[in-house]
């Protein structure tokens, strides 16, 4: 398969690459790589894909959102949240809908916090469960046989510049990671949010 | 206890009046009252606080989302459902919380669309997962004893114009949605999904 991987040099998309990089092409694409994207930017997404073509599968390993303390999250955190991780990576949905290949396959990355509590995590949550119910709500509704999922993983042992935030949560393998996205990818299951805890 | 109701008068509104209300003292608001309030106008939601001053619960029944089948779903409509149902009623939180009383409550409405999937959808299911994330992560930290749940009720029954869409639903009656209401406001849980289905 030409696989589309959106964040591969970040912990998760790296954990995606190691798995999935074996059997397949990677196209890996960030905002420095060439060709480059930039999520937060629809007209760069669509540039991305008038260069790329078509794919057999897109992998988004992409998000990021503030995490404060509740009563400190103004508006603008909230924006920034769901921009930064839901809107980006539907954007990349519809907007890379076209150019995946028939029976193709559609990978988002959510995480624990859409169903597990964390303090300041608030707005960090709030977009991980947009997102969870986004690809429940669109799978059946995609074109072409294209399936969608989401890797819903806890915080993973390489990233450990989030341990102290993810206190008593079990830190999981990028290996674990990795075979979810490669279920999502090679398997047939679709709408499913596959939680690696 | 003196209750704040945004969105008194739409079906899901006034099954939580008609269950609160015989008890408590109910402040209904909504664009057209007096105090009115525009839950998409932060101003106006502190201007509402203003003139009501403290209350022992906030109820929202308050949000709209388009329905439209996946592919014809543009970015301004996943903004528009954001904006429309989740940032809305989180607004209503962030500038409310100083307004309720210690050991008070703040109620939410969110829907089956988070959990259920439907043609036209996807917009809609989105923001309500967002908002039942919003509301576990948030739960943990409200100060002063303060509680937050969400009431997730699937089509109810006097909502006849959304049977169409919700094609083998079973719709729910009011009084089982007001019942929900009652939990959250005069129970004890919190960072809850009261789901009615």
């Amino acid at each position: 398969m030409r696989i589309l991987l959106i964040g591969a040099s970040g912990h998760i998309g790296s954990a995606a690459r190691a798995e999935l990089g074996e059997r397949h092409e990677i196209i890996a694409a960030s905002r420095s790589t060439d060709p480059a994207v930039d999520l937060l930017d629809p007209a760069s997404i669509e540039r991305l894909f008038e260069q790329i073509g078509t794919v057999d599968a897109i992998i988004s390993a992409f998000g990021s959102a503030p995490f404060k303390p509740l009563t400190t999250l103004t508006r603008a955190d909230y924006i920034a949240a769901f921009e930064g991780k839901a809107l980006s990576q539907i954007d990349l949905v519809r907007i890379g809908l076209p150019a995946i290949t028939d029976g193709g396959s559609i990978t988002l990355t959510t995480g624990i916090l859409a169903r597990e509590p964390l303090p300041t995590a608030a707005a960090a949550g709030m977009v991980n469960g947009a997102l969870e119910s986004f690809v429940l709500g669109a799978a059946g509704e995609l074109p072409r046989g294209i399936r969608i999922n989401a890797v819903s993983p806890s915080v993973l042992e390489e990233a450990t510049g989030y341990h102290d935030a993810f206190r008593g949560f079990v830190p999981v393998s990028s290996r674990r990671v990795g075979k979810a996205f490669a279920r999502s990818v090679e398997g047939n299951v679709t709408g499913r949010i596959l939680a690696v805890d």
